[in-house]
């Protein structure tokens, strides 16, 4: 019970986050190509937390799906990363409307940093309600991606004022890295049968 | 419960989707009927684009609600359908608020079409993770609205820079054949009793 | 599954229809109590609009509560319903913002008017979809209070171009009359013991 | 069934509210440190607002989760209270929009302070409606939290219009006072093994 309505809320605020950041996306005056045109990089902004978001529901669902207790620890890790994925629209906006400037840019890194460390703490959050020897534990094994993903941010935020291609590149590498979602937890869930409805 | 979760986040994405196209109808600063006159545009794009999500809302249900196996890629493809259904209030609004330009009367048939692509690659996804002689595959046998429809959306997007009229018509014309959920999944259902709750 | 669904996604619907008519409380720029004081209408038609969502939220559920058939009609007849509740919204605003004008006063009627109508087409389609002698037809009788709101909502459309404050008056007076869920289907379901969790 | 619906309507609503205060933080329209410099008294002010909606939805939760049985009377109880919860977003932007001056910090306090009483009532509606002898009664005990609350809230507004800073630090301490969640529910819960899923 009390996990599906951590699930719900989650679920309800993710999905709000990822659909009012199109918000940002003004409606132009002009009905010709050259009134599309500045909506570009707003665009792209859109396309790339769009992705993001999609990250993290996807992998917040497969790493919940795997746990058996929920403590109080976990609702405020819970509600901890959601405040950090709340503040990628304003990001978005902000780099998008600015055409990729050096501090907005750092700014969309840091609240990508903030969100990956927010959800590390969930996750540590999360198997240390399961007791130990637990499923969970086992089937994130060592979570290479978790504990890149922080440093690249960091990398990111650095190039932003140096070159804001470079930092622009870093974020995109690191939303392919995640795309797919993560085997392990897939596999282990496949074994157990749960993948089934 | 990951088809759980899936419908839950896909419900929240299209529920906010509906409502928020509902802000680009803006308050007028007159009282009468003159200040009203300038939001009929706003308003018949409203109602259609409310038409088109609600149908995406029922066939996606009657979809999934055939299905029993959910693969990662079923994951990524609904969320790929969720991005573009999640652009429809930009292409409404810039409709609206231009009195069905050219140019917007294209985008917004191009978003169609993205999001009619988008549902067959989820329709398809869906039943490879169901493996073969599956219900569902059997239930949407050979889908000739799904097929008819990115055609005609492809029409509306040429007729547009020609007459808009004709183009508002395609597009009226396909939510009407969509209108009616498909008898198919409705009968498939029905014979195994699903439809009673 | 679909009845699941169905509340899922009108649930959703209803509670960002609520809560998107705040948004039309704007931010004063002032900080004293003048710079409330014109906040006062707009507020005021918030309270009456969301006491009728919470009215609409609450029968929808009971009424859907005492279902166990949900046909493809029902699915649109409740988007139907929900298509002009989410027109609350607009109308509350250019209510709010307009001191209460007679145009804005008789579409907020209206509005309120097509509400009733589509809650009315719901109620017999759901009905219909149970088959005879089912619980719920038992369960809803007579239903004088959805036989008599259109009535007076007329009055309140046709008293807007009269006095403003009769037409007001009327509003608040079918929301009290509707405030008290309906003891018929909260009987039933008590005898049934389907309130109990 | 009744329960599911209360809990999915009030998420919807709380996660909508956590969500639409994040867009009083409007995209500045510089691109360095200077433009942001603004939004500081809005961010802390968003910081304070999602914490308190998060200690909501978390005791909204525990506090449902103990309950056995939903009275007519619990569903009002539960939409008075997400009234005064929807109107967070508008007094948190007053005051951040306005650097934390008398009159916002005062309406903040008093929002709060009307949403701490519904709570209160949605208790005491909730306990009658288990009858005698509930589980819920015994977990919830003195609840001295709640009973303080509504006091510090009124010397908060008291202290509005003294000094700002000390009505804030007496928001901020309630918050502090309530980020733990309740250990009498958790510990209830936990002999009954409800937290586990």
């Amino acid at each position: 019970m009390t996990k599906g309505r951590l699930e719900a809320f989650s679920d309800g605020v993710l999905a709000i986050i990822i659909t009012i950041m199109v918000l940002e996306i003004k409606v132009p005056h002009g009905t010709d190509w050259t009134a599309l045109r500045p909506l570009l990089p707003v665009f792209l902004s859109y396309v790339l937390s769009f992705v993001y978001v999609g990250i993290y529901w996807n992998n917040h669902h497969l790493m919940l799906g795997s746990a058996h207790h929920i403590s109080g620890s976990v609702l405020w890790a819970n509600s901890h990363l959601l405040f950090w994925l709340s503040l990628i629209p304003f990001s978005t906006g902000w780099m998008g409307e600015n055409n990729f400037a050096p501090l907005p840019m750092a700014i969309y890194g840091f609240v990508l940093l903030m969100a990956a460390l927010a959800y590390f703490l969930l996750k540590t959050t999360l198997i240390r309600a399961q007791g130990p020897d637990s499923r969970l534990a086992r089937a994130l094994g060592s979570d290479w991606k978790g504990k890149i993903s922080p440093l690249l941010y960091a990398l990111g935020i650095a190039a932003s004022f140096w070159h804001v291609e470079v930092a622009g590149l870093i974020y995109v590498a690191v939303a392919l890295l995640w795309l797919v979602p993560d085997p392990r937890i897939g596999r282990s869930l496949a074994q157990e049968g749960t993948t089934e409805v």
